[in-house]
Parts: C-alpha cells; sequence; structure tokens
C-alpha cells in the first residue's frame, strides 16, 4: 500500500511544484499547513480553514494526549470525525512540545518520561506508542519521534542523539498498523552539514514516506539556517515529499520554497492574529497603532478575505481593543487568507519558472512597507 | 413620519402576535433581541446572528460612548456600517451602565455625570445627548433616558424619580432630530402599582413611539414581577410595541409574552454560552460536567443548529474545558438558536391561539430535566 505519493509537475530552479496525494485527498506543494493544535484552528471552523485555502492541516499529538486522550478521539472518529475537519491531517509525533513544554523529561533509548503540564501525571512517549497515538487521532501523516535536542548542544550529543533517532525511526516502522497512515523521518544534525548527511543517509535506506528537517529555526542565523536547507534537501530523495518544521514566516517560506521544500507549518500567522498583528504584501501591521482607529480602509486593499472585504480597519481596531471574541476570528483569517495566497501564488510562480523574479518582487513590496516600527512582539498576548 | 409602526395580527389571551415595522424592516413579535454590547454579538458575524432567527439587535449606548466613541461610529457610517448588520439596531440610552458600571454618580434634573469605568473620564448623559448619541449611532429604536433608581429605594425616590424622568423624555423627544430613529419611553415605579400608573399616564400623552417596562427582574420576587407586568402592560397604548428590558430566561419569556409584551432583551443567552451552560428544552446543560466527555450525541437531538448538526457533547466539552475559541462561538450559536426558536413556536402558539396549551407544554418538558444540578452560576467566567 502506498500511503503517500509525491508527484514534480514542474520546477523553477530547485524551487519544485508536486502534488501530494494522501488517502484523504491530494495536496499541491508547497503548502502551508494552519497549527489545530488541540483540534481545532483556533476560532474557525473547518470549512473557513478550507476557504482561506487551506488543503491539510498539522494538529499536535501531545496536546491531544493530555487532553482529552487519544482514546477518547479514537472512539469519536478520530481527529476527522473528532473535529470535522474532512481533508488530509499531518500530526507531529508530541516529541516536540514533550522537550518544550512538558516538565521533568528523561530520554533514554527505550523513549521519553515526562509530566503533563496540564496535571503533572507522569507520561512516557516511546517511538511505538506516538504511532500508536497517532493512529489513535487518525493521521494521514504521522511524524517519528525524535529528540528536540537541548539549545546548544555540541556535536557529540547531537551525533548519538540523531543515531539514537534512527533507530527510533526503525522501530517507529516497525510498529506501524497496516491501517496506519504514512510516516515520516526526521533529519537532524543541528547547523553541522556532515551531522546532517549522517542523519539522512541513517534513515534514507528506511522505507520511510517522507522526510521533515527538524531542529532549525531554533535560534541560529537565519544564513546557517538556509545553509543547512540547501545542503540538505538536493540528498533527499526527490520522489518523496520534503517538510521543514516550524517555518512560516513569509520571507522564510518564499525563500525556503526556493530551496525545494514542499510543506510547512507554523503557529505564526495564527497566534500573530491573536496577538493584532496583520500580515499584508507590505509588511506587518499592527491593528493596535491608534492611527487605525478611524480608517475605514481595509487591512489590504487587494485582500480578498472576510475581514478585507467587510469590515474597516477601524472597526477590526476597536474589536481588538475591546478583546472582543470575533476580533481573533477576523484576524485569524485574514492572516491564514494571506498565507496561504501567497503559496498560491509561490506555487503559480514555479509553474511559469518565474520563481526568481516572485522572490524579488516579493522581497522589493516588503522593503516599501511603511510602518517598519510594527514588529511583531510576543508580548501583550490576548489569548 | 412614523418613525414605527405596529400592527397586531393575531392573539391568544392576553399575548398578542404582531409586526413592527422599523426603517430597517419588519420585526415579528413577540421578538428577542440579542445583545450586540460593543458592536458585535460575541463571537459571531452579523449573518450568523440573523441565521438564528434574529431580526433585530440591541447595541449599548455607554459602551460605544467611552469605546470607540459615538463620532467615531458615525463617521464610519453609522452603527449598521461600522459592524455590518442591515437590519434594525435599539440602542439603549447609556442611562443602564451609567447606573450600574460607572463610576461616581449624580444625578441631577439636568442629567447624570459619571466617571468611565475604562479610563475615568468625567462624562455626562442628559436627555438631549442620550438622543444624540444613539442619533450618532444610526439607531433605529432609541431609548429615552431615564434613572435606574438603587436597590432598596423608598417610594418617595421612586416618585420623585419617575417625575424626572417623564421631563427627562419630553426632552428626549424635543431633542430628537427630523432623521433620529423611534424614541421610547421607559415606565418605572418599582412594584408600586399605583407609582407605575403614575409614570405611565405622564408619558402617555407625549408622542413616543413605544413602551418599555424599567427596574423589572432586578431582584425583586419573580411573582412581583409577574404582577406588575400584567397590571401595567393593558394601560399601555394598544398600538405600540411593549418592550420589556432585560429578561430573557426561556421560562420568563415564555410567561410574559402570555401578558402581552412584544420585544425581549438580555445577555443571558450569550453570556451562559460563554460559560458553558446551554439551553434545551428540558433545561440547563453545563458542557463542562464530565459526562459528556465521551458522548458522542449532540447537545440536543432536535435543535437544528450548527453545533447541535456538526459536533458531538464530547467535542464542545473538549473545546470548552480547552478554553478554545470555537467553544464560545458554537456555544453562542446554539443558545441564541434556541431562544430564537423559543420565539417563533411561541408566535406560532399565539397565531393559532394555543398559548395556554404552548405553555403548559413548555414547562412540562423543563419539569422532566434530567440534570437539575446543573445551575448557572456566574462563577468559572471565561471570556
Amino acid at each position: 500500500m502506498q500511503r503517500l505519493r509525491y508527484q514534480q509537475k514542474a520546477a523553477s530552479g530547485a524551487a519544485r511544484l508536486g502534488t501530494m496525494t494522501t488517502r484523504r485527498g491530494a495536496v499541491d506543494t508547497p503548502a502551508f499547513m494552519p497549527v489545530g493544535t488541540q483540534g481545532t484552528v483556533k476560532g474557525l471552523l473547518p470549512e473557513e480553514v478550507a476557504a482561506q485555502g487551506a488543503q491539510i492541516i498539522l494538529a499536535n499529538t501531545y496536546h491531544l494526549m493530555v487532553r482529552p486522550g487519544a482514546e477518547v478521539v479514537a472512539a469519536l472518529g478520530g481527529l476527522h470525525g473528532f473535529m470535522g475537519w474532512t481533508g488530509p491531517i499531518l500530526t507531529d509525533s508530541g516529541g516536540f512540545q514533550v522537550f518544550s513544554l512538558a516538565g521533568l523529561r528523561k530520554v533514554e533509548e527505550e523513549g521519553v518520561s515526562f509530566r503533563s503540564h496540564l496535571d503533572g501525571r507522569l507520561l512516557r512517549l516511546t517511538p511505538e506508542t506516538a504511532v500508536e497515538a497517532q493512529e489513535m487521532l487518525g493521521s494521514d501523516l504521522m511524524m517519528m519521534l525524535d529528540e528536540c535536542p537541548p539549545p546548544g548542544a555540541g556535536r557529540d550529543y547531537l551525533e548519538r542523539s540523531l543515531e539514537r533517532d534512527a533507530r527510533w525511526a526503525s522501530r517507529a516502522l516497525a510498529a506501524r498498523g497496516p491501517r496506519g497512515g504514512a510516516l515520516l523521518g526526521i533529519v537532524q544534525g543541528g547547523v553541522h552539514l556532515d551531522l546532517r548527511r549522517r542523519s539522512l543517509e541513517l534513515l534514507a535506506h528506511l522505507d520511510l514516506d517522507g522526510y521533515a528537517l527538524g531542529g532549525l529555526s531554533v535560534g541560529e542565523p537565519k544564513e546557517v539556517m538556509m545553509e543547512v536547507i540547501a545542503a540538505t534537501v538536493p540528498r533527499l530523495p526527490q520522489d518523496k515529499p520534503v517538510y521543514l518544521m516550524g517555518v512560516g514566516e513569509p520571507a522564510d517560506l518564499v525563500a525556503c520554497a526556493g530551496l525545494g521544500v514542499d510543506l510547512f507549518d507554523c503557529v505564526l500567522p495564527t497566534r500573530m492574529a491573536r496577538n493584532g498583528t496583520l500580515l499584508t504584501p507590505r509588511g506587518r501591521l499592527n491593528i493596535r497603532n491608534s492611527r487605525h482607529a478611524h480608517d475605514p480602509a481595509p487591512v489590504d486593499e487587494d485582500c480578498g478575505c472576510l475581514a478585507c472585504r467587510r469590515f474597516s480597519r477601524a472597526y477590526l481596531r476597536h474589536l481588538f481593543m475591546a478583546r472582543e471574541l470575533l476580533a481573533y476570528r477576523l484576524n485569524t483569517i485574514h492572516n491564514l487568507h494571506y498565507i496561504l495566497e501567497l503559496m498560491a501564488s509561490l506555487r503559480q510562480a514555479i509553474r511559469h519558472d518565474t520563481y526568481q523574479a516572485f522572490a524579488r518582487q516579493f522581497a522589493a513590496r516588503l522593503a516599501e512597507d511603511d510602518d517598519p516600527g510594527e514588529a511583531f512582539t510576543e508580548g501583550g498576548k490576548h489569548v
């Protein structure tokens, strides 16, 4: 059974246009996956996520394991039945949250033990139970459990870790049931090109359905991230999708698609929306800014999203300042629409082999930003 | 110019079916007005409010005066343009919030001075400025400024207050511009039937477009409230709508429509929704209850709302426990749908002159409530 099929349709430099066929339908790549952490893309109905252009979403195994529990979701028809999203769903392994959220972690050959961030329960994730949980969720694209090495981990640590990851990848494959979804491997190795090569060589001979780049966008300089991606992607199997985990900054999407990345996910557009930061072709717009208080214009004249077609900056600012629920919803619709339209434009450019011109024009419009002071800050979190 | 027309279509006992025609369309009465305090019915788009059956909504002048300001709303096309609701809007005068929310109040013949609950600014509301603010908002049905007497106010206080109210009603009428909306008077007098009579006599000779009952459901025993309504409604002009302010408990809607009330508003269904309390024909359901954790059934098998057609109790509970934005939205849709369907059934019963049977059956189903412990508590407020 082929659980995931990737077919390249066109290329423009290293950028590639393709179709990824899952058991729940096709996805045009390069694609961005909105994040539905707890079985919902925050504030939106599934049809609203799809209406912005999403063909696939991501859900977080760790969050769903601790609440409401993978068995509960399984009994209610899996994530698709539970939340009403009918397209493909990619789930992470739970590992990333174990390493970033949970307490009292212990990594051993067998797996990782940790305490739930919600109630302190002692839990355990192994390559096998991570697959089991994802199968209970009904995941179409499962991720192998890997270690997310601590920041500043040295070469030796990273090497031992990626070798263990490769053994975990074999165990994950062996644990997958006959009805399990596709399983993607994760290439680690930090910023060391030789370790990245070693990691992908160890994974390449396994029958994985695709490959992800892990451990990037975790604080390293942007040019280092780009160098690692540029050196790694060409060595991955060309007939399988390449997924760059956790990257969603618009400029990074454009740049990394240019290096041949097919799949992206990130909380950035949805989280920024809830913090009042709106994405536009000319950069970020902080809807809290008092200059919008009387402005009848939409956030972006050229945007076709519901928020821009129907409401003024003044109204969106009012909703946000008044902490109205509708603010988070409209802002989320706008940012997802922006990101998913950007991906559609990228695909169009690759199809016409005009990627370079597209990337240049994208950068030039960003540089026009009339509001450079509106940088995104994590502060002032609303919801 | 007739700003508001009421036409009675049928009656069943004291209950009456009618059509209230505003400059922005007709409203079938008895009607319930969802509350959009700050220029949005919390969490919903205007079309979602309409889809549940709402033909008219209420907005709060006080809240919109202090943020974003009535002038700001006026410059953006009034509330209709600002928020995108095209049907009629009733606005309160701002008085109720001045008396319940704002600080340092001082009531004089001229009007009331108070401090904004947001920033402590000293503000003033007079019969004239209350009309002016409502006209700036583009209100279709404006309420006169009245005093909301303090709890426990004695007869003498109430009498002086309602006499001042009558003078304020004349001033409000005189202040209304040629393009202003309908203006409704407010009958006060507490629980004293003779004071209620005095209040309505003072107002009856004014050319007001409708009459509201104020100062009820403020802590008095329910049978006292019913007695005041029963004694007052028959003395009001029969060719004008009667509005009972701030009442929205389902049993009260049924009972008070039976006494001839045409219009209701209340935050109860929407606020309860955000606290996880769902209204059903068999009473209140607390979605937090762990017995719903694995339940694939909808909240109400017979309910046609989006939440009940598409999602399980288990999913709604998960969303609520995880404090997901979608929880508040789906719960709000359900509760508004329930209340607005209840009003439609009431109208149907009056049309067929079966109000008494309807009210009996309604009470009998409530008495079947399988979950009497799920009383609504103000505690545990989410948003």
